[in-house]
């Protein structure tokens, strides 16, 4: 019926006005109300750097909505500092490991009453958020500007106390790297990074049974964990449970305590970015001062963890008591904060944009795959285990902004772009064909080409 | 704060990636589930001109969710073929008339039961609508040309009832133009096009009493009709009432029948686009012909209606028996559905864009506002009586491209862009000043500026 | 060094605004000063309707410059009205025929002396051009307005002459066509369409000795015409000569003569076209009368050369008294003027989006090649006989555009657009690989990128 | 003649594919072969500054071409690592002083001897447009990065010896800053900088009469120097010529001496990048290291002359042994090169923001004015003295995305866009009302443009 009906000359892609459009519209389609689903089928409930991430989307459309966003996840804090990796959505059911499984109002005493959270974490990046909040806000009229700044001032005890709880809580003995006791903290679930340290997680027999619900919604089995794996997983959440997730008890109580020194470098980030809101905003000098040590101390943290001979970070099990060597993209932490020296810093941005990493020849685009293409256990349709993923993307080509490579960050935003043209805002893809997989309405890939396209 | 922390910097406007973006976001926004609100609070049910552009809006989006707009609005199609001019979304008060006014489940045999309407009609675009999911369709995949062709097959059968009705019912002597037997039914409520008409509409001292729900929402009243002009609105819902709406006894019982002249060349414009996507995708060659033929005879009817000195379009007033001289944008009927001679259409033309409508010196954009700024009776802040209306630039902009003016419908566009970007999606403006006015949220305003970004 | 620098990542293409900024600055360097040369290198020359086009792409640049362009084609106009196809540069050699074989200035009664000229035609798409400076001017200043409008006060009576040319001399009879005498005339030069015409010239053997100057610059001589043809492309010349160039000798003297339906569209168009800038304009009513009244007789011509089975439409060669069947894009020809019955233009439309033309399997973008791909003689590489000319399908979507039909004129703006986006100004294209062929750096394809993408 | 008709619907500004066209056509347009004279008729040659933002401008459009700007202005270099200020395009006349002014052939021995050049030096932004070259030859194909790695290799010893002359004869003290003598060389002609400097050059009577040229095309005088500053300009160049330009001479013998803090962060700047490049394009060591030496040598010099109260850098009278308190452009050096704590940057930030600059309420666009608006010798229209420069707007966007601060960059490169979407590349604006002032078809404008749309 004319030309363009065919599947050849129809699927050219979509124009930026078009990709923002639908973007936008996704985002909104997942709108719970006073929160953003990660997905609306496989995560129907609100993650933590989701929201983080999703604020950053939300931002151009509506400042306003996006500092609920924020509000909604700061709101459900704990008391000690801790922002929960998940917040659950009342009466979303359908996630296990959800609120019955997690308990975390009956054991943890920090837990809020008013909410269902689980009891880890997840990678500090909202700091990036905030800023962006504001940094829109000075776009908009007076009434928009003020409610940034409302948000601000009601929030910033909220967020010091967060980093404070990191820097205190998940790093004791001041060693410049935060210590994750399960997995999903690093919001890198499955990776190859964490693989020695599970070896070392021995399910108990008397591991409560379970039924895993994130299988309803994926057809491809092969794409999500195993069930040994599992186990191991829900393992972990029991000792937090029989230790009621007490900071204090914790880190003798655990099987798995590994520094993550990707979770590290986005602290030292983050501390900066949000030192740097405190001077604009006239916050208290006291915040900002600690916020510039903790990033100076993270930083070094991230430094010191650095393999001489890749310049790559290394996460540490502190279980085993040794360095991680895996090669993914979590070891170009450093290219994140910053600290390298010039000559170790060039090295490790040419082995970002080498063969080993974007510059793969058989890379469908130039982005950064979660593990290198030529690891043994690269995988490059299993979820953390080599498939890309946007919003790492996104993550490095903001970061790369500000660490003065223009050039570099844009590269990585046209690329990033190229990937999702075609029109699904896929939670992670395939590196070397681009097939998108996962969830196919992720809040955090539209929030990325939203903020992308600004 | 640093450059743009002030309004004056901050208030350039939305680029297109950004207006695109929160243009879907409101959208989205207002949407239903099977239905989009015309408006969030003013409007919170199904409008059907409102749906066909909200359709138009919702293609590029998603092909699949803007056939669902358009089987929502033709599900509840009377079985005379009459599309209503509202759909009542379940369960959403706060608008009047509201059903319970209408009656119509109770009062008209053709009325449908499973859904709550009201009992008359608006103009009839939405072969538009279709059109623009069928061109969507055909850049898509394969699945979602088959959505676009399947609902194509599915009411291809309403589509041309609905016609038919308009032909038959509202055309009984086939003078080649659509008698409306309410204000409401042209979609311009208030125009100055109806005042004499209504002059003659006397409300029955047995008028049941009501609330006005309009005012609450809007804090100004002067941008909304009389008390007066309500209660004549009323009536003739009255009048209609006690008759059933049966299509055989309102000519006789209506105060108000009015030849609507603009509503009639959109009828002739639909008819054509119906007959071609009749012909492209093989529909019945007796409906391609009854629809040509429809397309000639309003055509034909617009043109007997224009004024030979001014070539503009009039309404007749069935009921007075005389041509209604107003200068609204009604006039500049002939240019959608042409079939003025070239000399006539140039002098149209020239006025359109002249002193007296879009080139008015003291006009914020060069788009028409709904009613001329020179007219003795122009309210620049009065819904149909002076302020500009978004969508309607944009019909004419589509118009003008499908009449072969490509460069006239490029300017139109233009500037029906310039005066959205600075972020509000309104109902309507005022035409000097710019100033947003109605619904902040008007979903037919953001379809628009999908549709040109498109 | 870095992400990117490999071939496969770099040749994305440029975006819109690199494409604009190459096209101009290619037409600048094209700029002899107040004429642009055809292609730097192969054709150092101002041609006829190369310049019109190249008018178009300037209009957006400078309405100043352009005005200047086309002052300079018509300053070479023949004194009987002709518009020759060849302005020859001032001191710039390498073309052959240059002046010293077409000696028109002692042979030519017509021809002026101030300028070396050919003494043949091209295809008047100069009204477009006309067209095209008067948009432009009325986006700009008061001044740019005032320029526009007295070139137009100027050159109004040689576009008249112009137009009154082609439709005395070159259809004495009335039949609404235009004949040419020389392959050349058509643009269109060793197009399959003239073969069986060219068989019929003879060379005589008194054709003075030549040396072909076109294969200087042309590496891959497969892609421009044959010795034998280069022969008859002479004698024809010779016979001009012999006969004084003179109107009234031509029909009885030369071996070719055939009407070319393609020319007549375009004359029908372009005669529109000039009539409507004659009204907006005020120009003598007896002007927009004659050429209303050419519009329509040549309309009537192209309808009467179409074949009743496929609905394309057809050469008529004169001295072999036979409509000339050939499937080559001239075939479209009614698409540009319209005339056709509705279903009879459908089917054309279908014809053009379909596998024989713009939607073959094999074509890498959905544009329209200069003959069928599947065409008997279809040659993928060699000039009129198979490739695509970008500024053929500028000239269709162009017209589209006017006939109302925005979506198949964005379509092949789009498509357009792709092919020539990895940064060549081709002459023209190969039609399945897309490989640039020709010159490199052709004005007219710039022009036509410039059009598009203002 | 229909909408737009006037100028007030006429002069929306041009679109960003608009501007980039026309920016490129500028550019073309003055291309004198291998230099592209800095603007068409005021300034007929190649300016060393003008020639590398040139270079900028050029690389989107032809990396080669951009090669051969460099090439033709490195050439010209002084056989003691001058770049001198003017290299004079043979044949064009026109500009005082010319070479029979300068006299550099017959008077400085390092003077080249094949083109004429002027006797001083500019500000070395050249290592900006060497990295722009490199960065659009990645993008490209396979030869054109040859073309720019040949470029490289052809002319890394030029470019340190550049370098390695500005911290050897420019600063023989090692202070951290470049020595000028005269206010030409820091390319801020009539800069406030200079008038207590100047105050103290005294024309001699024996100065050379002289006729100014620069008045010739400059319709308003108050835009220009006065006549005795034209004086104490050519008073410095007697001097120079009597020193036969030896460098060893000059710092006891002219009557203007000063430390340029602009040129000075300029300097350490472009040392960072030219090490970058070295490392990148493994060029010797050795130059690397003295590269990085000198970065830090001058960033420390610049951040010497900060006052501690404005944070503000100075430039220091060598002549009259202090420091020039003016609150110029020049002051924000340090944002260009950093160096200074974090606080106090923070602090320079907020009053290149602030309302004494950027922030000014009056300021039509959010970009810095030469000078300060609040400053007693401010003069809206005096060519450095308060316009806006857009080059400098350029300079600072640049600067700004490699300090790390993207959203700074964005603001002033969309700032600055909008400053010329009307139309104009003018030289300089009025800061306040927009008006375009100087030459209107300066091509580092243009150059600024087309490196932000790109």
């Amino acid at each position: 019926m004319g030309v363009g009906d065919n599947d050849a000359v129809a699927n050219q892609g979509f124009t930026p006005t078009q990709l923002s459009a639908r973007a936008a519209y996704l985002l909104r389609g997942n709108d719970l109300g006073t929160m953003t689903s990660a997905a609306p089928k496989l995560y129907p409930h609100m993650w933590s750097w989701d929201a983080a991430f999703v604020t950053v989307g939300l931002a151009p459309l509506s400042v306003e909505r996006a500092v609920i966003e924020m509000d909604t996840l700061l709101s459900a804090q704990w008391s000690n500092g801790m922002i929960p990796h998940i917040v659950f959505a009342n009466g979303r059911d359908g996630y296990f490991p959800g609120p019955a499984r997690w308990e975390c109002r009956s054991l943890a005493a920090a837990a809020p009453q008013h909410v269902d959270t689980s009891g880890i974490t997840q990678p500090p990046v909202h700091a990036i958020a905030v800023q962006r909040i504001l940094d829109h806000s000075r776009r908009r009229g007076r009434t928009t500007r003020q409610v940034a700044n409302e948000f601000l001032d009601r929030r910033w005890g909220n967020l010091v106390r967060w980093h404070r709880w990191l820097a205190d809580a998940r790093d004791p003995q001041g060693r410049g790297r935060v210590t994750i006791f399960h997995g999903w903290e690093s919001g890198m679930d499955n990776s190859p990074r964490w693989d020695s340290a599970y070896a070392n997680v021995v399910p108990g027999s008397d591991l409560p049974p379970y039924h895993r619900a994130d299988l309803d919604h994926v057809s491809d089995a092969s794409m999500r964990p195993s069930d040994l794996e599992y186990d191991r997983y829900l393992w972990l959440v029991e000792q937090m449970k029989r230790a009621h997730y007490d900071d204090a008890l914790l880190p003798g109580v655990l099987d798995f305590a590994v520094e993550d020194v990707f979770v590290s470098a986005i602290f030292a980030m983050a501390c900066d970015v949000l030192a740097t809101i405190g001077e604009d905003y006239s916050k208290p000098r006291a915040d900002v001062r600690d916020l510039r040590a903790w990033s100076d101390r993270f930083r070094s943290g991230v430094v010191a963890a650095t393999s001489e001979r890749t310049n790559t970070a290394r996460d540490f099990d502190l279980r085993a008591g040794r360095w991680i060597n895996t090669e993914t993209i979590a070891g170009f932490a450093p290219l994140l904060c910053g600290g390298l020296s010039r000559e170790r810093e060039r090295a490790l941005l040419r082995a970002f944009e080498g063969p080993r990493f974007c510059g793969h020849p058989d890379l469908r685009y130039a982005v950064p795959p979660s593990n290198s293409p030529i690891a043994a256990n690269f995988k490059p349709r299993e979820y953390w285990r080599g498939p890309v993923w946007p919003v790492m993307t996104w993550l490095f080509s903001w970061a790369f902004a500000r660490r003065g490579w223009p050039e570099r960050a844009a590269r990585l935003r046209e690329e990033g772009l190229r990937q999702v043209r075609e029109g699904s805002f896929a939670e992670y893809y395939e590196p070397f064909t681009g097939e998108p997989l996962g969830s196919m309405q992720q809040s955090w890939t539209a929030a990325s080409v939203l903020d992308w396209l600004d």
